[in-house]
């Protein structure tokens, strides 16, 4: 089985890239199946922060959905929408701790991260870096052949960030060809101690 | 072994508390065993991170040095100096970022985390909440009976939330006597979905 996955990967190059947009509300996520220039929709879908007021359940709550996506559907690559500014530093404190929580679960499964500015998935996606979540989700939906979207604009968030990373990703020779944080380590052996 | 531990921790309430400085630079650490009303000092270092110039690396060295400790001395519970206020949005992200992935390591083991106000941990330990870094040091190696303090200050940044932790805690029904995730959802239904 082992060997036979390997030998698919190496002659179509297939991998599975999971994209989230981790906020302190409502976390969209994406998960896709790249089949050389293909992609297929696994899962899309939202993981819901509101009804938990405490901050650290909310937190756990992060850790353990992330760490259930990555264990049912082993992506091989996270794609991360983020933004580098907020309207002030309590906000940023809280949100990098949400999006500390999900790189962790990404780093304890080896799985290489990237991430995108909001503006730059859109430009991806859609060829405008100021397109609406609806344009977005209409090209979502067009690319991937679906039959209807989520409903919740906040989980194509997630899944455009995995087809930004698709995008991004399927040229040849990018930093993104590393498959694994073993693999980026190993090719890279000077930039970590 | 098993039955033995929980024995003597019903009598005598034995825990173990470690306590994190959690920078984007140097984290200091410091885990003490709580004995009753008496603490002794297990272990005390530093995180140091000015080595890892790439932002993910840092991240998962984070990760894998905070679950090493804690898969070394299985701390019950987690304190954390955090301050609620930063230079700029972007710093506070990073900081975020670096407090959720060392958050997430102790999430991920059931541990029940409490967090302070640098102000409040100088305050428990010295009397004084605009105390010196080296005014901390003196008064922890003086509570803990230490013949010699470790030469970098964040380290015992670190111990000194730990301890800090440990005197709050030392009362009877406060919030901090949940032992662990599983025990404070247990007994707080209410506050989880």
């Amino acid at each position: 089985m082992a060997s036979q996955k390997i030998k698919t990967a190496t002659t179509i190059h297939e991998r599975v890239i999971m994209g989230v947009d981790p906020g302190t509300t409502i976390m969209g996520y994406g998960i896709i199946k790249a089949t050389g220039n293909r992609a297929e929709l696994l899962v899309v879908g939202v993981i819901d922060l509101r009804k938990i007021s405490d901050h650290y359940l909310k937190l756990q709550y992060i850790f353990e959905r992330v760490t259930q996506l990555i264990e049912g559907y082993h992506p091989d690559e996270l794609a991360i929408e983020a933004p580098f500014y907020g309207k002030n530093v309590q906000s940023m404190l809280k949100l990098g701790r949400a999006q500390g929580t999900a790189i962790a679960a990404a780093l304890a499964h080896n799985i290489a991260i990237t991430e995108y500015a909001p503006r730059k998935i859109k430009l991806a996606i859609t060829g405008q870096g100021a397109a609406s979540k609806e344009q977005v989700a209409a090209v979502l939906q067009k690319l991937l052949h679906l039959k209807e979207m989520p409903k919740n604009l906040d989980a194509t968030d997630g899944l455009a960030a995995a087809m930004c990373h698709f995008f991004q990703s399927n040229r040849p020779a990018s930093q993104s060809d590393f498959k694994s944080w073993k693999d980026f380590i190993g090719k890279n052996p000077g930039r970590v101690k």
